[in-house]
């Protein structure tokens, strides 16, 4: 039998999209929508692309719980807390897309998110889930801690330099542009049509709250702790993440060596695709697929390693790894129900 | 075993539509790529978003044709004749995506494209593949000739209304809007990015080729001679056609006794959604699908039926409908792999 | 000494592209800018591009009339007509840029705006304000009413036409597009990024509120009671209408004839321009500009005169257009700041 | 009598601008237009949007020089060196918005553009016009060097903290994003607008041409030989750049402090605006004018100056600082012709 999925949150832009990738997973199914604003109304109200499709009606959090063995949660911080708590005692599998259990350490929390661990116990069994850089550990999560679009993208690009001591930890500069759904479904002056198209502009300079989760990736690979300065910017198209991660160089191999080094890295890993040399990754190519796209190159002129590392920021950045996460968590192939092929255009 | 399928033209953008969704069928694989511009190379290597999941190598046509036991074939009109004979003569199924074997009278397909009906045996064999209204002849057709993207908006927009006689066949007025894609993979001036953004105009206005395969189906629908005022315009986005139609009524009925009559018309057909009334079709909503979403609205002062009629252009508008064309042509379920969800942006 | 001019709604999009224009007209002054939403604040803080160029503080509507001689309003329906009263008492030149002025009949206000006239008196006094078809009633107004960007480029479009009764004034099919700025500064959902980024749709079919405006120019023009069947539909760019008009043909003139006709009509107009035959209007070339270009083309098939008219929807289909007429009533050259050079792209 | 200006390339986006700006100008006029591609057609031929403004026929550059007083040349590189020299000799003014003579050094002049200096003596007597940083020397020019887009962009953004030792040298990281115009007018796949809407990529990673010019300028700035790693990007909008370059803190300076010194050291600058502390530039703003803003900012964990720089591409990136240019050689007011207000959306 089916394990059946409740999405919590299922009208938000992540949640649509977990809707539309889990519909089309052949081991699950959709059991149970659920979402405060909407409550009582069919999800295909809301995007009508769904009608015909998904006409399930949202309901409450609590019911939607009840009826599911699995649960995706798509909300605020600060609300996936008591959820997660519930969902642990019922031994069902929680997975959080929100921020509330991706940071070790409540400190970091405390600063960036004003919140903090109501139940210490709950955040120890956590586990922050980069299926590719964490694997083992989520086998064993109690709760899943997806990770957050840009630090998705920005952990895959410098995880093979920074393992293998390529790079030094210092002085990276990551220059990051995000689609507009990133900034959700909600209105606000800055996704107003005409102030963000024909525009480009970066925001929260040094502050984003997604500055402690790539920090403590990229401190957990080499070793020590590493302080990033991390600018993200609002790119006029609807979907994609492309970080353009700048790193020092520290060692004497050539770019011929250090691709063979990203190569063999990912080379058991379905999801990632270090381009060939010569290529630069696009975020054209990965748009509406859960792949992430790699390209190195070097400014020999300055010693300076340049990585460009493309997801789409609502599926590999969201909905497309939490079902990832899933699948590791129930113990089937981890591919199953992504491997839909990315448009040409 | 799998039934084996050749794409000749595949470097088009119809061709690696149907690629990518070839690829995601449960019952037929991918043989064979052919392409004159690109022979010899990867697919991947024209469209980077198709690196590791289809690396295949462009051969020769009469290679393709070799390889498959289904053909499809996506080229500039003139160039599937020849095709189409060598393929029937080999008892192959051919599906062809181009205009050569949409039109049923030769001094039409003078007339619009210059041409002429290389083997009019052939010509009789073929059959115009509009699923929803020509089923049954599909079934029988030596040739598949695959509808043109306008002309399946607009079919299946005013099937139901003029069938019953709902509207008058004289006076009737389409102003269509379509994304670039449907221009092609060609550089042309009007198609370069900095010309086509932030801009908007109708095009071939009263003289594009799809006028007399509109009305050679709208004709057929209601027995009688037909002749529109077609107008495309070409739209700044990637994919989608939206048919904003106009035709006078010729009878009583008010808008929900229409509507009743166009959800009965298509009560069993899986791509086309007529919407509830006082929905409006978007594109949106249809992109990445092979769904024709169709919404009918009454200007009771002017005594104008207006039905809005939207599909994506590459989907149910050329690879999407070829597919479900094979489908019917092989005997399997016409949905097999074409129910793919839309996504919701 | 230069005229004093004030704008009442400034920081609606209306009102900022007066603030653009007034700025570099030479012989009148911008005195003072009046906005509830914003009073208190400097126009560059809601409008980033001003600064340094009109840091000018958001005060009262009273404060606003007081300062000036000539008053815009911006507002929505219903609040100009107090103001047009105050400003004709104190002998102001007030142009009124909403909708309450410019319907004649009471009746129409009553069944599209759900309003009424207050003061009959008023009302008699104000001219529908299209200067190439009521430039000498202008010049006697009380109340200036500016017409809709819808309007003004459907009536541009077919002027010539009816007033030399080239088509019959039945069965008008007006398929008009209008850019994102036409819908406001208000955030709504249609107007959110990822919703209407890479999406068309039509809105408001057959009831939009600038139907009666269309119909009441266009009687006029013919003389006679017409009705038309308008749909306009929301295009993903930032400005510009384009609007395709399909009319029947009601002569024997041949397409150069007609061109003539439209060629003579406009022999005089600094900003309409009348294309080459052969050559189609496209809202790319009028953006940023107070021009109105026009390109007719005849459907022979089915005897059916189709105008393409484009205007930018702020220019002259609003501010742009408010200026001709304040020059107008001025009693001064009607061009003057109205000859920015449109940029090419 | 108003001064006579010829453009050479006139077609391109470049030359276009530049005639839109040349018309507006109050003391000079356009005398004559040439381009290799058009040849014997007119402007408004290529750009419809110049009907009835700028119907001037295209012309051979002999003929161009021989009706000008000043000429500009928008040529690829190579091709301004014989004009500068027929131009010089005839003591016109010769503005030049290409490669060929930003470059002190012939070194690397030949090691980026593979070209060599035709005429050292000529070379010599060129001034790199960037009027902010340069103004004095312009004046005493004998060919006037415009810069290019991605270089003003970064030496404006850059030029108050490396001349006040804010920053260090070693080290600074510029990310820039460029539209779609700044590859010009050529057909290319990249600039196919399926190719290029809803997509985002970074190009000549660490090799464009524009590396060169912006260290001579940075050099010149710091008094010692400065590399940077500078890597642009092509952003899905028609106009505008946005440069966000990262320096190491070298001081102790509070970011007030900083401030401060921007605000002193562009005071007198009408083109550039120091953005209000907590403000963040938009290339939005500045679109269609003239201006170059910049905001400043800190990211304290890092200790890292960061600096957003953005410019119309078309207009202080290439054809408004080219006039501006004009204006200091011809000794009139630096602003003439260039006050145009930009739009706010």
């Amino acid at each position: 039998m089916k394990k059946k999925v409740g999405i919590i949150g299922a009208t938000g832009y992540a949640g649509a999209e977990l809707v539309r990738i889990i519909l089309s997973h052949p081991l699950v199914e959709l059991a149970a929508l659920s979402s405060v604003s909407f409550d009582g109304k069919q999800l295909s109200e809301v995007y009508p692309s769904f009608k015909n499709i998904c006409d399930m009606v949202c309901e409450s959090a609590d019911e939607a719980v009840r009826k599911s063995d699995i649960i995706f949660a798509c909300l605020p911080h600060g609300l996936s807390q008591p959820l997660a708590k519930q969902c642990c005692e019922l031994n069902k599998i929680f997975i959080d897309l929100g921020a509330d259990f991706r940071l070790h350490s409540e400190e970091d929390y405390a600063e960036w998110y004003s919140g903090k661990f109501d139940d210490k116990a709950l955040h120890e069994g956590a586990v922050y889930s980069l299926p590719e850089l964490f694997r083992d550990e989520i086998k064993k999560a109690k709760v899943i801690a997806n990770p957050g679009c840009y630090p998705t993208s920005i952990a895959l690009g410098l995880a093979p330099a920074l393992k293998n001591r390529i790079v030094s930890a210092d002085g990276i500069i990551i220059d990051s542009k995000s689609g507009v759904t990133g900034a959700g479904r909600s209105l606000t002056e800055n996704t107003h049509y005409p102030v963000c198209n024909e525009a480009f502009s970066p925001y929260k300079i040094g502050s984003h709250r997604h500055t402690p989760e790539i920090e403590q990736t990229l401190s957990c690979l080499c070793g020590k702790r590493v302080k990033v300065t991390f600018v993200p910017h609002l790119l006029p198209v609807n979907r994609g993440i492309v970080s353009t991660i700048y790193a020092k160089l520290s060692c004497d191999y050539s770019l011929g060596d250090i691709h063979k080094i990203y190569e063999d890295f990912y080379k058991n890993e379905q999801f990632v695709r270090v381009l060939s040399l010569g290529k630069t990754a696009n975020l054209r190519d990965v748009k509406y697929s859960n792949y992430c796209d790699i390209s190195i190159h070097i400014d020999t002129r300055t010693g300076t390693l340049i990585i460009v590392s493309t997801i789409d920021n609502m599926v590999k950045g969201a909905a497309g790894q939490a079902v990832q996460n899933m699948n590791i968590a129930l113990g089937i192939d981890e591919n199953t129900g992504l491997l839909f092929v990315p448009p040409a255009f």
